[in-house]
């Protein structure tokens, strides 16, 4: 089943049961660690915002009871509701981490269903880190497979390959054999979904996808415990989801499959720093830069050029008379020429400020002066690259460029930052010490005798 | 909303909200009285042969209570796991109706999805059959606009498609509001999944697929209740569903929906006599004919020859070594080589004949002489055809044509013919007398003041 012939689901599956956490090296075990930090951090600053709450109601009024924590909620209900909610909760403010060469959002889907199945099971913090940390490698390497590919096609990785990560995980901590897990992911394949069309008009759907993806995972491993069954080549078959999603083969696939274990893809993970999409992070801090080296107010500012790769204008710049009025304060977060006003003109581009700034005509009159280039950077293939030329009235032009963004493993965010920004998105829904609790023990994961304990903190306190 | 400059969705929900059942035709309100029939009667089958019970077993255990019940099962769940668990049921055995032109199996996520969220809201039959024709029209619909070609990438249209049949049909009975109703398609967006990878191995997730659509509707149209949002241009945008699945475009979209009310595709819609894919049903009936009229018993065959529309052949004979061998009795639905055999040798074809022929190395002999040829049909927009010419060890060639396969609109099966199916599939889930009284109120639906007293009936019995 692990041999050359072997079917890329079957050899994830064979590779995840076979690792151990000692075989992960230091440093991605402490990065994992602080992804479920991260995830978790962005889940409860949407909940403490308002924002992607719909799942976490519905689940809390109407979810079957269980061992699982909602985020910003008492009851305790069953793995597959939890994961549900708290997934659109943790990818509700697009504030979570992102994997470059998956273009997906990996953390937002694998560790609430991660999280969901260990409390049901009510397993080990090293448990859970291990199952992450699997979930992770195989997540990226479908991404890797068809890199943009499935969004060229409207398809949002995240979901699409992310339901796979999240089967893997709940397979792993619910301890389902080998064989039943290559069928739940065989039929995770059946729910593999999610669109991103919402970028159009500012409509929410895209926390949605993560939703779906997470609690999919879990429930194709209930179903393939209960008996369903899944075909063997559901990634790479010529019916499968690389091909109907993204138009690829299994070729690259297999590549990316042959370096587990030698190439940590959770590694090349990056956090936020802005709660925007993070094909713009590099523009926007660009634009920044270089309106500082001009000395001059916004006022002053008659036309500022952003560039970008050619793969984020479809879902950033265009159409861009749309995106130039953003509807919604979700619309900011996929429009580069008003997040960028709002940076420039309020120093700051955190989801308040976001909300606060989308009725104010100054940002909308600077936005209509952005307009862009599409550009090649030698960093694209491992960074969100980007750069910005602000020409001021008279002529005088500043350009800069982050050929890679802040937050990306060649410029990372130091772990302080990374905390700072979990104590910064947990302060609105938690009490100072239990947040400060929740932040101890999830960064000591290895060492919790059993998750529930841990993420019991994660309601508001009763 | 509803002018020329309103998307797809709005327009659908703007029709299905201003359908009352005195607009439909009769013969139109009969025909879905009997799809309703059909439908139930092939998860009655399904749970009785053991087939695709997973969903059913698992929510049985584990899902939240609720006023919905299960076929086969005695508890009354929510309403998402109950669509959920039933209509992996209706699909289970590929008995249920297809659309041809959507080349989609309509009922099978409609109906479960309408009976849920009937019984959970406590609505009377008139009210079910109203919902159950409005989400079978828009559903067609979304399959018309690229008609073969979900299915050329992978992809499903029952369960791409069905979702928004689903969503329909809960929204209109529980009387979510339009503007509520059109975010509901738009998060059902976000849960659009299926494709039909195990066609190539025998597992079963193809029922998967009915049960996700079905449960996915109904959970957008809660989750739209709880405030989701979703892209108003769902359907036809640049990221939407019809260009990722099926890169079509939205006009012909927009031409299927301008017929709303005036062409009646639920009256398109054929149920099967043989549980077995579709566009297999021609070729064996056309091969048993040219048997028959050969008077020449099945070991005297030297070659079948069998005729087919292109779209038949990867779905149904390729690739043909595979095909040749069907590994399941789920296999075999999909290989024209297998299932024609069975029925030339055993003289029938239904799920038991299937099952006991699995290992009949005279069935496997005979479909090793099946070949086929591609061949192009002036019927094959509105039917499926198929022909056979059967050759004998001497060389007389026998050849038939079935233009029109047997449940077609224009090739109908008899009420009475419906009658027989559901009996038959209800017999080995229902005593006699349950099963003749779900029979006369399902044909009188119109008349039931709440459907959950008709539906109670599923339940093998208390």
């Amino acid at each position: 089943m692990t041999g050359p012939a072997a079917t890329a689901s079957a050899r994830l599956v064979a590779w995840a049961g076979r690792l151990r956490l000692a075989d992960v090296p230091a440093p991605v075990r402490r990065s994992t660690a602080l992804h479920i930090l991260d995830t978790i951090g962005c889940g409860l600053a949407a909940s403490a915002s308002g924002v992607a709450t719909a799942a976490r109601d519905l689940v809390r009024d109407r979810a079957a009871a269980g061992d699982c924590s909602l985020i910003g909620g008492h009851r305790r209900v069953a793995a597959a509701p939890a994961a549900f909610a708290n997934a659109m909760l943790c990818h509700g403010l697009d504030y979570d981490d992102t994997h470059r060469g998956a273009s997906a959002h990996i953390s937002a889907v694998v560790v609430p269903a991660a999280v969901a199945a260990a409390e049901a099971h009510a397993r080990s913090g090293a448990d859970l880190l291990r199952a992450v940390v699997a979930a992770t490698e195989a997540t990226a390497r479908i991404g890797l497979s068809a890199p943009g590919r499935f969004q060229a096609r409207g398809f949002h990785p995240t979901s699409v390959c992310g339901v796979f990560g999240a089967a893997l995980a709940a397979a792993g901590l619910e301890a389902l054999p080998p064989g039943r897990t290559v069928h739940a992911l065989g039929v995770a394949g059946s729910m593999a979904a999610g669109i991103l069309e919402c970028l159009d008009d500012g409509s929410e759907a895209k926390p949605v996808n993560a939703a779906v993806a997470a609690r999919n995972g879990i429930e194709a491993v209930e179903l393939a415990r209960y008996g369903a069954t899944g075909p063997r080549r559901v990634l790479e078959g010529r019916f499968g989801v690389v091909a109907a999603f993204a138009g690829g083969s299994g070729e690259a696939l297999a590549a990316a499959v042959d370096t587990l274990g030698t190439v940590w893809e959770t590694a090349r993970i990056a956090p936020k720093p802005y709660p925007v999409c993070h094909l713009m992070h590099a523009a926007v801090d660009a634009a920044a830069a270089a309106l500082d080296a001009s000395g001059a107010a916004p006022d002053r500012v008659a036309e500022i050029v952003v560039g970008v790769p050619p793969a984020a204008v479809p879902i950033v710049l265009e159409p861009l008379a749309e995106k130039r009025v953003a509807r919604t304060a979700y619309h900011v977060k996929f429009s580069l020429p008003v997040a960028l006003a709002i940076r420039l003109l309020r120093g700051r581009l955190d989801h308040a400020a976001i909300e606060d700034a989308l009725g104010d005509p100054a940002v909308h009159a600077l936005a209509r002066r952005v307009r862009y280039e599409v550009a090649e950077f030698p960093t694209a293939r491992d960074a969100f690259p980007g750069r910005a030329e602000v020409v001021l009235a008279g002529g005088r032009r500043f350009p800069a460029e982050v050929p890679v963004q802040r937050g990306a493993p060649a410029h990372p965010m130091t772990d302080r930052q990374v905390l700072e920004k979990f104590r910064g998105n947990a302060s609105g829904a938690l009490p100072a010490a239990r947040s400060r609790e929740l932040e101890e023990r999830i960064l000591a994961i290895e060492r919790e005798p059993d998750v529930r304990d841990v993420f019991a903190l994660l309601s508001p306190g009763s």
